[in-house]
């Protein structure tokens, strides 16, 4: 029915135009510039408001897959589930059933990770999914995983996060053997929570540029390519980062306006406060990507207005290019013929489980 | 045998003058800063050694205790607990004693918190001491602790991490009733661990300004005065944002050097940029003081130069005037009479204990 898959020889993105602080509209420029940049784009909400709402935009027309309800952003997960109608769920079931190649939302991050694993289903040989997000630093960026889903975890779930972030990393940066950390208290290997000493060991027997703990200063150094933590501890990095960040951009603007000379070398510098506020906007760096199931998800953030938007449609549509939900597989399994010539990660991962 | 308790009406610091990155140069240049402000300073450490840098520096005078052993910034802390003889026992033993009122130390973090335990023994109502750091913020400064003592936490320690920490705010910020709320991965009450949960409830029912969960990035707003959290996410927290600060720094450095009209302008802004790095320097916002043991102990950044141990020494003699020890004892026990009136606060520290 849709126009899926057309002559650019990009994917399909299935964009949940309900989900966020500014949705729909903010969706929808956002969707129509990713559709402007070759993306073949299918929103997914209430058909009738988002004819109406790109007519009032004057946006170019995009194919609409109609879904009647609307998942609000303090829904509790209960209420989510049983929401099988919400544009959440049918952008995620279009994925799942072949209509779509991956789904973006800008809707709670709870009710994404949630729907994502009923509506996708959760990778084999992944216990629990994890949001994974890419941070600016000195030199190229660094991805940390995971950034909310998991309050509590295991030693394992920490491995697993690490071999998902790894792919993403390669798949995203082009690198080979990125170098993966797990973010703790203190460098030392024996600092950290049990989880972290446990996953360290672990790591530490995989095939994987494992380089040890890292404290929270030394992620921005750029001298590490993936960081793995725990959920609650990677929502409070990054929301802490984030706090600090626009905390410093009030500071320099209560000073280059303080007088003349600090407006007028305040404006002489504007472009070069520009570029670092680019350089560490979330809204350049795409959404928070849900690893571990078996489609390719993406989160964008809450308050995201339409730049951000473009950006996620991008990411996904290349994360889904690029097959990532297969290269973690391959990762996770490696495969079961390397298995039987005894494949390290096979075996790290199947350590505990022997003990038990 | 020496000249304690000067005629200035200030507190003597007895400081460790072995500990530290910078130690025992920069360590004796703050404290002869503080002494010309008038604090009475107990040097410890090797007597030998620190005339000699003292004579060679140019330093005025000072009394020195002399204390055979150091403990390194790597030492293990079974090896830390039987040195009794290093500077940090002897520090916090000369205050224990009565020799003097405060110690101040820039060594290891851990061997401090372990020291401190063992010399001045933990405060009756606590069961886990912690490490407690000021942020800067738009407004005065948010107190936040664990930063770093303790990685895993129950409810209760959570609960008096709070007490502590209101007490400290009131005595350094003089306020009130000072906000105090749990750094969790989402505002609502049913977000974060099971320990959050449970202190929220417990403090919820505590004669407090319990203001509920904070996200990370709420911290710095300038609507919160304590922040509570276990001191593995503390610690995690704070160095990220110590590293997203440095960061940030750097790019404008990078920026004000690109070309001629960054140069100007940057050369003319210079002061501001100074402004707001005093502003959130962690040089000028003292230490983190050790709270729940019974002496005040101030542990200065391992990577402190002589202007951050004058502050910590200055933080250090004030939280001694103003009796923090006390003030928080008064603040647990709220006291045996208060407790057969039924206090809130005894009763909810207790909540659990009468469960079990």
């Amino acid at each position: 029915v849709y126009s899926l898959n057309g002559n650019t020889g990009l994917c399909t993105v299935a964009v949940d135009a309900m989900g966020g602080d500014h949705a729909p509209d903010e969706i929808l420029k956002g969707a129509a510039e990713a559709a402007a940049r070759g993306v073949t784009i299918l929103l997914v909400g209430q058909a009738s408001l988002l004819e109406e709402r790109i007519a009032a935009l004057n946006l170019p027309r995009m194919p609409i897959h109609d879904a009647p309800d609307v998942i609000g952003m303090d829904e509790q997960l209960k209420a989510v589930r049983r929401k099988k109608g919400s544009s959440l769920h049918v952008a995620a079931r279009l994925v799942t059933e072949g209509a779509a190649d991956a789904a973006v939302s800008a809707g709670n991050s709870a009710a994404i990770m949630v729907v994502s694993m009923l509506e996708c289903g959760v990778q084999v040989g992944i216990d629990r999914p994890a949001f994974g997000s890419m941070l600016p630093t000195v030199k190229d960026g660094c991805f940390l995983l995971d950034v909310g889903a998991n309050s509590v975890v295991t030693a394992e779930n920490l491995v697993q996060f690490a071999i998902m972030g790894e792919v993403y990393v390669r798949l995203a940066r082009k690198i080979d053997r990125p170098r993966v950390a797990l973010l703790s208290n203190g460098s030392e290997d024996f600092k950290g929570t049990k989880e972290i000493k446990e996953a360290g060991e672990l790591l530490r027997n995989i095939d994987m540029n494992f380089i040890g703990n890292v404290e929270g200063n030394h992620v921005f150094e750029g001298n590490v390519d993936v960081v793995v933590c725990d959920g609650f501890s990677g929502n409070i990095f990054l929301k802490g980062v984030e706090g600090v960040g626009l905390f410093l951009f009030d500071l320099v603007r209560e000073e280059v306006t303080r007088d003349i000379v600090g407006k007028i070398a305040g404006a002489a510098l504007s472009p070069a406060f520009g570029r670092i506020r680019r350089r560490v906007d979330y809204q350049e760096h795409g959404g928070a990507a849900v690893l571990g199931v078996n489609e390719v998800i993406v989160n964008c953030h809450g308050r995201s207005r339409a730049r951000a938007i473009t950006t996620s449609i991008l990411q996904a549509e290349k994360l889904a290019r690029d097959r990532l939900v297969e290269r973690i597989g391959e990762a996770l399994h490696h495969d079961d013929a390397e298995a039987r010539r005894g494949s390290r990660i096979v075996r790290a991962l199947h350590l505990r489980g022997e003990k038990v």
